[in-house]
């Protein structure tokens, strides 16, 4: 490891947002799962929750996840758990979905402790996940096609929240607990 | 057609910017060209530009170009015809680049004449496209990815010119030219 790679490392994990993650709700496509990975890492997630259903997509498992270096994934079967477990560490659930109940997604503010809740390719975020939701944010759409791709729907969102984060300072001081942060420099520094 | 039908396409075709457009520079996977054409429908774009190169993915051009009955696609074998084109129009050539001369993307205003320019999926805005550009812009990145996959990174910036564009009431008022519009309203008819 060069001495030039290392203090990347360490600049990119004294910015990681702790507070801040994606929950996707039975996102299958392994393009679309890569792609909502390399935008949480470029945005500073640590930690993404991907709820996946049994049958599907077995062989994404272990390439489009698992490759994925620089942002943990952690794998649930429903979304109730991540919910849950996320909620009382004291996040906001944040659903993306285009529904008239729906803000625009400008409205919030995300520099509370935020998760980002996505839906599947065909039918968006599911019942149950949306009972469990706190909001309901949209992305204004202006053309014939009635949605976003869903990676990029998380992008435009992140982007949003990256920016309130930058001007609240959350990425100039460094946030992810002593113990994570080392396990991360260990794993990182890895071949 | 349903009345129905025949409201939403009157209303997107009323949205539609004829001063905004997107400038491919040899992108060249189909799955991102899809993406793009989506995203650009969504923030009300009529005509993009797609510089192709000779070789490489004459496949991708009935499908993932053909099938994108929204948005008008304009194909160029290199970047000069577009920039010229667009230059000559009153366009400003915005360039999406990683550089360390390129401004923050949420700096610049979008409301007036703009042609966003993306480059490929590996190297980037070439050296000629970015001589003609009058403007480079960069997301910031936090992590420790390089760079957004090329329709991400468009998405996000397209977001960035809506919201302007919105504000100053541009998606409020008809601005497509009378010919133009009657010519996408009875395409858009056809079954
Ligand atoms: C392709 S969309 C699902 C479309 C589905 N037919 C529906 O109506 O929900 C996949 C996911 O991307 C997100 N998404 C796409 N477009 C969006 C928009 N304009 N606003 C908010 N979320 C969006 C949502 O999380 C959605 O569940
Ligand atoms: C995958 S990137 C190309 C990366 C290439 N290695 C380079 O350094 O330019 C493909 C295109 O997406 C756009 N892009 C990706 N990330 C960007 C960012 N953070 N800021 C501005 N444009 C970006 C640029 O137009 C770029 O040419």
């Amino acid at each position: 490891m060069t001495p030039d790679r290392y203090r990347t490392i360490r600049r990119v994990l004294d910015r990681r947002q702790p507070d801040l993650t994606l929950i996707t709700d039975e996102v299958h496509k392994g393009r679309n799962l890569s792609a909502l990975v390399r935008t949480c890492d470029a945005v500073g997630i640590d930690t993404i929750h991907c709820v996946i259903p049994k049958a599907g997509y077995r062989p994404y498992r272990g390439t489009a996840l698992g490759s994925h270096k620089w942002v943990h994934t952690a794998l649930h079967e429903q979304v109730d758990a991540p919910v849950a477990q996320l909620r009382e560490q004291g996040f906001t659930i944040v659903a993306a979905h285009l529904s008239p109940r729906a803000r625009d997604y400008r409205d919030l503010d995300y520099t509370r402790p935020t998760a980002l809740l996505l839906g599947t390719e065909k039918c968006g975020v599911s019942a149950a996940a949306l009972a469990a939701a706190d909001r309901e944010v949209v992305i204004p759409m202006m053309g014939m096609v009635a949605s976003y791709n869903v990676s990029v729907a998380a992008a435009i969102i992140l982007a949003e929240v990256q920016r309130q984060r930058q001007s609240a300072g959350l990425y100039d001081r460094c946030r992810l607990p002593e113990a994570t942060y080392r396990q991360r420099l260990f794993q990182w520094c890895q071949p």
